[in-house]
């Protein structure tokens, strides 16, 4: 591995609330996953984020997610995989029309939240959102967490996944996220967060909770953007992969 | 004028409610103006509407209005010109995504309720919101009743404009839609309404509410879809066409 | 049994959208339970249908959901039990304030839809929700249909509960209703469905999906506002109930 | 004038997000003015600055303002005032059905925002108002900066209404406040916004932005609970009140 994407959910605010240090962040980044204004994000925000991303160099996707800004699309809600395909379309449609609008382009999407929890899980659904993804635009790149059923549904529509490794959180021994309840999900301490990413860049394995070494791939690294200490971890990941000899390059310009 | 374009508002209503008579309507007309989710419209109703317009070769267009579903974007609303523009590209890509996914193409747009009203008599608006048309699609048409600014407009950042003729609402000397507070603003006979088409068909005119006969160019008639009688009128208003000896044919597909 | 009560779900609509010919359903009931703008209805609507109901003797109560109007409150949402309970008391206030303001008073409340389904199978969030319910209005009845979590919940908050039956929906052997997805969950011959409610009126009794004749308590009967030929079915059940010698009465004034 | 009440903005945030110290800022106020779902706010941090305020001895009011959380009710909307008052009296019910649930008691309420700047300019939106707000609660304490028309609504409709002094905002020389828009509109220097209690504990005066001494009444002081050091700002204005020698109380509770 020569090259890796840093890439953050950012345009996490609504109308007059912010979340997360969207601008510092911004520039320590090569892709941003945007809000599309279902669990997060407006029009104004997506549109500043999207200005930024383009200034920047910086690739931008859509942050696809439930539409619920309450529950910040954490609540899993039951909604029929036809009604959600065209939820999801419609999301990246009002962010990719807004990125061509500022003169950009969005090269990739990944899934929010419960949203993302279920189809991560659910084969069915997967596929049928990633058809909709397809008919939508075949070139955009996934952007997903280790899941066999999107792996699976991408390569069946020909889309093309890229694999993001939490380095802030914990993975059990089959590499899936360990639940934000149990405890030891987080990792808050910045240096452990550091050395997983050592390790990943320098062995591709991870250690899970349970204490085993796993083989991982990964072609980037999401850093949490809301969480305090965020800015700093983002600082001190980007040179812990400068350090390794790694280049940080967007999604869409990764050399494998 | 040997052809002219007939279109309607359609996909109005949201999650259980409906609006209008969409698929009886549907196939008299060739073009047809969709609301984007904003005040009105969601996501399954669009991909419905879109892929039903699809079918039966209707042009596809974005009816794009102010954030406000409970007042069905008839409120005014002050919101500045650039959080403005940022809501009209959300709608406008919203829409195109979904025509794109479902194999279509969006090719025009048009301004919903009180949006239509101020940007028709607000030059600086109308070029700010244009301004941002132009810059997701130089491509597109923009749909509007007469007005000033929005030629004005589209001619300064290249847009084709097409009028539209309201068949069942009176206007003054200047051409203006009389507002729908006062009497007589809304024509409720369909022989009256009729006539007025077949007046326009022959003579490129209109006579105006105070019995003036104004010359108009119109590249288009709106049907309003959701006032009962609706159908019947739209059979009788396409039926006065072809009489005419005049072509329905999409806004896209003009022959002028 | 003497009295009984006819009520519907009421004040469906939501800004422009109707749903449910009300004005013509409201005569013909004792009891309304009015949507509170988090499944369905608005400020301006929820206002109409109480000043109907208070000028024509018609109780007044809180038709509670999910927060989810695009889904009509239909689609399972997890949402925790606090929150949930903050939801309801939220919609109770915004109804029971307004049928103060207009010089009415609110007497009951049902839970709507998804929530209505959970609540009727889940025991503890039944206690949380009546808990709540009770600290708002010690005097509130509950109204609802046949539930153990329900019974048992209310009995420990000290809260009176009136059963309903729903005379077109089919019952299986435990009294639960059918799913609607399963074939014969929804009555639509009127005639059959006045026949349940003679049935009901003269001996106590609802015959299963199964065949199987239970006993059955209710206090009330719901018709369903929004269906088709629902004011025909609502004159012919109360036509029917007269005919038994029961009285139509409020859920307030019920005699035993 | 020996008793004041301090009182803020509070509940301000909505679903994941924050604004404002709420926790640091109550125990330093003798009332609350919390938002009511429509401008921000929602249930479950309604729930909580309720049962804090309670906790704490403060007062509780509901601050009402036009359904725009994207706009946290800055951008006027024209609404009509008989859909408006039935907003209103939505968001009091709620609010007040929330505290009776704790265990508490809605005392008093104010506009907000563009809501606040119309109904304290339009004698007759107030007038509409004020007879709704008095027909829900004819004991609800009214919560206003200086305005005739809210005076005369107020008095005529028999409703208490309590004036407030914005420290931190400047005034013209008719008492009116300052549009943000206009520079020195909002005062930041904590010194000068102290000074400024100061004169009108001391002398019953404030200097308006034209620099004449005015006499005016106030019976409560409000601070921003959203500014930069507002926390600081609080307590410095507090430690004023102590040391001229006046109390601070609730709307409620004070003794003229």
């Amino acid at each position: 591995m020569r090259s890796i994407d840093l890439n953050a959910d950012l345009g996490e605010g609504f109308g007059p609330w912010r979340m997360g240090a969207d601008e510092s962040l911004l520039p320590l980044l090569s892709s941003a996953n945007i809000a599309c204004g279902f669990h997060a994000g407006d029009s104004s925000i997506m549109d500043r984020t999207i200005r930024t991303a383009i200034r920047l160099g910086v690739d931008i996707g859509a942050h696809v997610g439930y539409p619920d800004l309450q529950g910040f699309g954490r609540r899993p809600m039951q909604i029929e995989s036809g009604e959600l395909a065209a939820m999801v379309i419609y999301q990246l449609g009002a962010l990719g029309g807004m990125a061509r609008a500022a003169g950009g382009q969005m090269t990739h999407m990944s899934f929010h939240g419960a949203l993302g929890n279920r189809i991560a899980a659910d084969a069915a659904l997967a596929d049928a959102l990633l058809q909709a993804v397809a008919a939508y635009d075949a070139g955009l790149i996934i952007s997903s967490s280790p899941s066999a059923a999107m792996v699976t549904a991408a390569a069946m529509h020909g889309l093309r996944l890229r694999t993001t490794f939490l380095a802030d959180r914990a993975c059990d021994r089959e590499g899936l996220l360990v639940p934000r309840s149990r405890p030891g999900a987080v990792i808050h301490d910045p240096r452990q967060v550091a050395a997983r990413v050592c390790q990943l860049l320098a062995e591709g394995t991870v250690t899970s909770i349970e204490g085993e070494r796993l083989a991982i791939a990964a072609d980037s690294i999401l850093v949490h953007g809301d969480t305090e200490g965020a800015l700093d971890l983002a600082r001190h990941i980007r040179e812990t992969i400068r350090q390794a000899g790694v280049r940080v390059q967007p999604l869409s310009q990764l050399e494998h």
